[in-house]
């Protein structure tokens, strides 16, 4: 008996989640790819029911922006047209199709006759995900969640409400006809139901806030359940005496002109002084103003952009570290061993050698997609595909061994001899 | 200039440590096993200084004790005679000797002509561990964190302050040899020292509290910084229809008598129905009574169990889902299929089959040592010990790659064409 029977909201839905995932923790890899196909094939039968669902959020939503009520730019990511579709569909099966991360032994060890020691890949369990106005990203995360064995919440935007309903009502329609539990996707509505899942230790493993700044840490702030994402983009691009200043000047622009809302587009550039005189005068076009101390931890996803001499890479770095926010830091430079110390030494989830900040995403990593992109310092890090959704536990197999025989007098004596080698990762015979 | 200079206590500590660790993440592996060795070294001809730094607090413990103001218990714990200080040094030789685990590279992956995504291992950065009675920790923990390339400051017990105190000026003194500046380990004390801590999140990556329940939760609800460790440790064992009482018996035993107080001691045993009858009555000796519905979520840490008859496994993974703490959980069976749904069901750090719970341990597992247990569901899960103290970042390498050329009419395609198989892990050319 499901205990989230009879009764309803994100707390029911959450633990509806939980049996779910224990289900879904039973799965093999099949099994749980067949659900994402299955899913990609009902979206791809119903494109025009989501399609006029969405044309009503945006009809909607213009409405709202002719009011002065919303930004314009909200309506391109409302947007779920069929081209968009169709591209979501496909990656969808993609993500079906990669290989599978669940299951896997990452190490082995005897540890004494007849007691193997096994570290085993699995499903991280049930994952809140919290998104703002795009209806296109709640596909992409059920189709990661779903393939790595995690059951998913999904609280979507209040713009795309329609189009969210009609997304995963038929995503779960997809699932009745699968070895998956419908219940192992939901969607929350409303501000209330991200205060209950916050509160929601027991059923709730990870939350991912997609969102502004001020989102993610009202939500750190109010949780103890592990966050995954970041509140900060504060990129920086270091302009190396050794950079080559057109490549220098072609990604500055790209990553801060491409698309400047982004969290992977630059916010400061830091020129040497040595090649100051020469780089600055290229980058026309940009807004060049004294920048306050304020300014170095602005994170500005507008055409502004901080500009900064500096006399040497320490000072770069000592920059970087001080105004950071362990996004993706880039340095431009022919040199070798500066390329190579700043990649040590910059504490970030990216570091970068002679490209755009702005290749920090799921997709162009070739992860297939993004959940999220974390400045966490601990796994997962960075942006965060199906290998980010997985965690491990130990197995340990004995034939009755107690710890007893192994103190005091006599004590027996372990073996620890690796049963795969450090860098072998083998399939667990017989599951997965 | 180290940010450090003039300043003293626990801020300054922390900011000293970071700049240390700046210096920590560009040595190679034989540097950081250099300086483990150092520290060895000069702890084994020191064993006279500290030892009888110890003999004095054992003496004012004693009285303690004698007075009625502290547990008898600590004594042990307290204790740091020549014998476990070679037994500590040792340990410290073969962490110095183990295979490095930072500058790995765990994914590389051609992402166009010219551009290289690599996944790279490196150290988390500055890590505060906080330990009770026990200075044999603390050195433990110094080698673990130094050969990984972190920076440790370290909280000792009260009753200890003289032997730490020492331990700490020998490491330090030790270090004074070696490339890692002296300032990667560092010794807080006082409880308002721990409180600065929790809110040092530029200079603190990680927190790692090793004490009772009620500290580790103080903790996690006070700071931002992640937190590894776990508030509890109720682990259950649960005997199978299909378990072979005898190994049930002294696996049941050894899990909860060899040592009571550790938190890999079972608190709860379940036995199937089809074997109770068989079963409890070996289990003499134990305390039995019938247990209350807070008895399943109290951890003893005494010679008191919990015992329940469940009808079917089921029934068992549904309490253990209760229950469990995450923790580590045994099952005892002959039956394949029952030990594998176990296995694959139970959500905890440990899952064990006919094994007793009190395996679950950085030095049983073969890792050298261990800094703490994680009942936390991500990285690092489980005792945690070299490979628990690294994180990983992206290193993108490019000739000037700029994200417009993938996008809009006549884009680029990404390659997405994997540099080295999903299962090797290569060390970084040049580095580590």
């Amino acid at each position: 008996v499901s205990r989230s029977d009879g009764a309803s909201g994100p707390l029911a839905a959450a633990a509806a989640a939980r049996d779910a995932a224990h289900v879904l923790a039973r799965l093999d890899a099949d099994a749980r790819s067949r659900a994402v196909e299955a899913i990609a094939d009902l979206l791809g039968r119903r494109t025009d029911t989501i399609s006029a669902a969405n044309a009503e959020d945006m009809a909607a939503a213009r409405a709202a922006v002719a009011a002065g009520k919303l930004a314009p730019s909200l309506l391109q990511r409302l947007s779920l047209d069929r081209r968009r579709l169709d591209g979501l569909i496909e990656g969808m099966r993609q993500v079906a199709a990669m290989p599978d991360l669940v299951g896997l032994v990452t190490l082995a060890t005897l540890l004494d006759d007849g007691l193997v020691l096994e570290r085993v890949t699995c499903p991280i369990g049930v994952i809140a995900v919290i998104v703002e106005a795009r209806p296109d990203a709640l596909p992409q995360i059920v189709a990661l969640g779903l393939r790595s064995g995690n059951a998913v919440l999904l609280k979507g935007g209040q713009e795309a409400t329609r189009t969210n309903r009609v997304l995963l009502a038929t995503m779960r329609e997809a699932l009745a006809g699968t070895a998956v539990p419908a219940d192992a996707i939901a969607l929350l509505e409303g501000r209330e139901s991200v205060a209950a899942i916050l509160g929601a230790e027991h059923d709730v493993d990870l939350i991912i806030p997609r969102g502004s700044g001020q989102l993610v840490r009202h939500i750190q702030a109010n949780t103890r359940i592990p966050v995954l994402g970041h509140a900060d983009g504060r990129c920086h691009l270091y302009v190396d005496r050794a950079a080559d200043l057109e490549r220098a000047c072609a990604i500055a622009v790209d990553a801060k002109v491409q698309y400047p809302a982004a969290c992977n587009s630059v916010e400061t550039i830091l020129v040497h002084a040595g090649v100051a005189g020469a780089f600055v005068p290229r980058l026309t076009g940009a807004a060049v103003r004294p920048a306050s101390d304020a300014d170095w931890d602005t994170e500005y996803g507008d055409l502004v952009v901080n500009l900064r001499v500096v006399d040497t890479l320490d000072e770069a770095l000592a920059h970087i570290a001080a105004h950071g926010s362990r996004h993706t830091e880039a340095i431009v430079t022919e040199d070798t061993s500066a390329a190579s110390r700043f990649c040590d030494e910059v504490d970030a989830a990216g570091v970068f050698v002679n490209a755009s900040t702005r290749f920090a995403d799921g997709y162009r990593y070739g992860f297939g997609a993004e959940v999220g992109i974390s400045t966490g310092k601990l796994h997962p890090r960075g942006p965060v595909g199906l290998e980010g959704l997985v965690t491990y536990k130990y197995r340990l197999t004995g034939e009755g061994h107690v710890v007893g025989e192994y103190t005091g007098p006599g004590a027996k004596t372990f073996l620890h001899r690796p049963l795969i080698t450090e860098s072998e990762v083998h399939r667990v015979q017989g599951s997965g």
